[in-house]
C-alpha cells in the first residue's frame, strides 16, 4: 500500500550552513517558481567545500526518496569561476548542482546522462557571480518540478567530473580506504563497503596506531568505551564507540587512512 | 475559525542533529509511502541519548498540534539491542519511538493505550540494526497517516516503559526537583511546576549554592544580570537572567538539583 | 511560465535556534488554525537580541518570495514588557513581529501600513508574557494566511519604531558603514551599498588595521588567503577570504566600523 504522489519532491543538500538565509532563499526562489513542489532538506551543514562528504551523504539519502525526485546539491568552491552548471539523470532520478565531481559515483550508472545547464530561461534573471544555489540550482530545480523537460536544460555532455576516492583493494585480502564522514555520534565512517570482511574468518582493521579486531553486531552489543567495527547503516564500515564518540576519543576525523586485512 | 484538516501531520522529535543525512532519510522513507503526509520538526538536537530532556520536549509540543498527529520521537541509546519499538495512543494523538520511558508520562493518561509494534510489512524490508528512525519507526508513521489502523502496527501491551524524573513533594510546603532542559537562551528550566509557589506569600528557592527568592512577572522586568524565577511559558519554574544566560553565569546544566520552601 | 499559486506562504525568522522545541510548535500552531499553509525557515540563528542582524536577513529574504507571503520575524529583547506586537504591510508582503525596529526599513517604502495588533481573538487564549512567537505572532500570522483581513488585526498606527544602521555619506567621497553579519563562511558583510564604488577608478576601504583596495570579481577569482571586497550577492561590500574565513582570519566580528574612500 503505497499513497498517490501529488506533487514533485525536491531535496537540499548544501554547505551554507543554517545561520543565514541562503537556505530560505532558495526555498522562496522554489515556491515563486513551482508552489507545488514540496522541499526536504537532506542536510546544510556539509563542511565548507567538502565535496567527498557531500557525495558520501548524497549517496545514503537519494535512495530513499521515490523516482522522479529533484536533488540539489551545491558545495560549490569554484562559484564564480569556469566550472559549469549540470543537470544529471541517473536511476530515475534528477540531480542539479555544479560540475566538480559531486555526481561522480552517479555518472559510473548505466544510462546516466549529463546535461550542462545553459538555458538562462530558467534561470533568474539577476543571476550573481557569487550565489547560483539562489539564481542557477535552485530556479532550474524549481521549473523541472513544474515539468519543464530535461533537454530544455541544455545539452548533453561526455565530460562531466568524475571521482576519486573510492576504496583501493590492492589483493584479495587487502583493502585500503579512509574516513569520509564523521556523524553526529562522532561514528567514524570509511568508504570500505560492509561486505569487504564477508566470509572471513578473521580480520584486523588498522586505523592510524589502533588495530581492531572486533565487529559488533550492534551499538548497544559493544563494550561500554572501547572502539569497535560495525557495519553501520550506511553499507559501509564504521569505527564506532557504544554511547560515546569515536572521533573524539581517538582523536581521528575525515581523511584518515584504514587498512584492513583478512586473514 | 478553523481550517479544514487536508493532510495528515508528522512531528519528527530525535538526536540525530542536522549535520548528518539522518532526518533527510526519515522524511524521504515518510513522502515515498505517504506523499500528502506533512512532516514538521519538534527539534535534533536533543542531547545524544538524554531521554528525560526528550520527553519534557515533547510534552512542551505534542498539545499544540492538532488531534490525529502522529508524533516520531527516537533517542534510543538500545538500538540493536532487545528494546522494543512501540506505538502509544494518548490525548487523541499517536506516538510513535523506542520503549525506553520516552512515552512514560503519556501512560499515566486515562484511556491510554500502547502497542507493540511488530508487524514488519509496516517496517523497510531491509530494516537494518543501527537505524531504526529510517527503518521502522518512519515507514510506520508513514503507514499511520495513509490511514493504516493502529490495531495493524502490532498486540496491546501493558508493561510499556514508564518513567521517573517528576519533581517529589516531600511536604506541603516543600518541593524537590532537578533542571531538566537548558533552552537556547541558557534558561534553566526545571520540573517544579510554575503552580506550586501559588497562594504562598513568601518562598526561598535553592540551586547549588544559590537562594533565590524574587518571582518575575516577565523576562524583561527582571534586574540585568541578576537570576531570578520565571513561570516561563512551559508551565514550569525557570531561572533566568535578563538578556543573559542563566547557565553559564550560574555554571549549571541539566540534572542540578532544585528544593523549594514556601514560608 | 510561473505555476499556479495553491497555498499561503508563512517565514519564520527567529533568534530562537533549534535546540528547543519554540519553533516546532509555532508550526503546531499555524497547522492547527491553517492547515493548508506552508511554512518556510529563513534562519532560526539570530545572535539572541541582534534586531540589526535580523533586518538585515530579512531584507535579504523577503523579495524572492511571492507577494502574498506572510513573514514572521521575533528577535524580541523586550517581551512580556509594553512593546507592541504590529503588522506591517509593504510592498505587497505582510510582516509580523514585535514593534522594536525590525521593520524599520519596510517602513521607509512608500504606500506602507503599520498596525497594532490588539485582536484578542486572534492570538491564543492562554496567551503568556514569555513567548510571544508561540501565544501571538503564531496564530496572527495563520489567521492572515487562512484569509482574515489585516484590518481585523488592529488600528493603523503611524509611530512604529523607525531604524538607524544605514551606512552615512559625509561627502561624494567618502562613505561610513558598519559589518552588519558574518555568513556561515566567515565573510564580513558591511552595509556599503554594492554600488558605492562604481564609477570610480580606485578607492580604498579601512576596516581596523586593514587597508583594502582590491575589488574581486568573484570568490574564486581571488588570491589564497588574502582578504579582498566582493560586491557579494547581498548587494553589500563583502570582506571575503578565498575559500577562508574573513571574520576568524581577520579578528573581526558585528559592529566593525567600516570607511570607504573614493580617489
Amino acid at each position: 500500500m503505497r499513497g498517490k504522489q501529488n506533487s514533485p519532491l525536491i531535496t537540499l543538500l548544501t554547505d551554507f550552513g543554517l545561520k543565514d538565509h541562503f537556505v530560505g532563499v532558495m526555498k522562496g526562489v522554489i515556491a515563486s517558481i513551482a508552489p507545488a513542489a514540496r522541499v526536504i532538506d537532506i542536510t546544510h551543514e556539509v563542511e565548507p567545500y567538502a565535496i567527498a562528504q557531500a557525495r558520501f551523504l548524497l549517496a545514503q539519502s537519494w535512495p530513499y526518496f521515490p523516482k522522479g525526485t529533484i536533488h540539489v546539491a551545491v558545495v560549490d568552491p569554484g562559484v564564480g569561476s569556469a566550472r559549469r552548471p549540470i543537470l544529471v539523470q541517473a536511476h530515475g532520478h534528477l540531480f542539479v548542482g555544479p560540475d566538480n565531481g559531486l555526481f561522480g559515483d552517479l555518472l559510473l550508472a548505466p544510462g546516466t546522462k549529463a546535461r550542462l545547464i545553459s538555458n538562462r530561461k530558467l534561470m533568474l534573471p539577476t543571476a550573481s557571480a557569487t550565489f547560483h544555489g539562489r539564481d542557477v540550482f535552485a530556479p532550474v530545480a524549481a521549473y523541472l518540478a513544474l515539468g519543464v523537460a530535461t533537454s530544455h536544460a541544455g545539452p548533453l555532455i561526455k565530460d562531466a567530473a568524475g571521482t576519486s576516492g573510492r576504496a583501493l583493494r590492492p589483493s584479495a585480502y587487502r583493502w585500503v580506504g579512509e574516513v569520509v564522514h564523521v556523524d553526529r555520534f562522532g561514528n567514524l565512517i570509511t568508504n570500505l563497503p560492509a561486505s569487504c570482511t564477508a566470509g572471513s574468518g578473521r580480520f584486523v582493521l588498522k586505523i592510524a596506531a589502533h588495530e581492531l579486531r572486533a565487529m559488533a553486531p550492534s551499538y548497544a552489543a559493544m563494550a561500554p568505551r572501547k572502539p569497535a567495527i560495525v557495519a553501520g547503516s550506511s553499507g559501509f564500515l564504521e569505527i564506532a564507540v557504544n554511547q560515546d564518540s569515536a572521533a573524539r576519543l581517538l582523536g581521528l576525523g575525515v581523511g584518515t587512512r584504514v587498512e584492513l586485512n583478512l586473514e
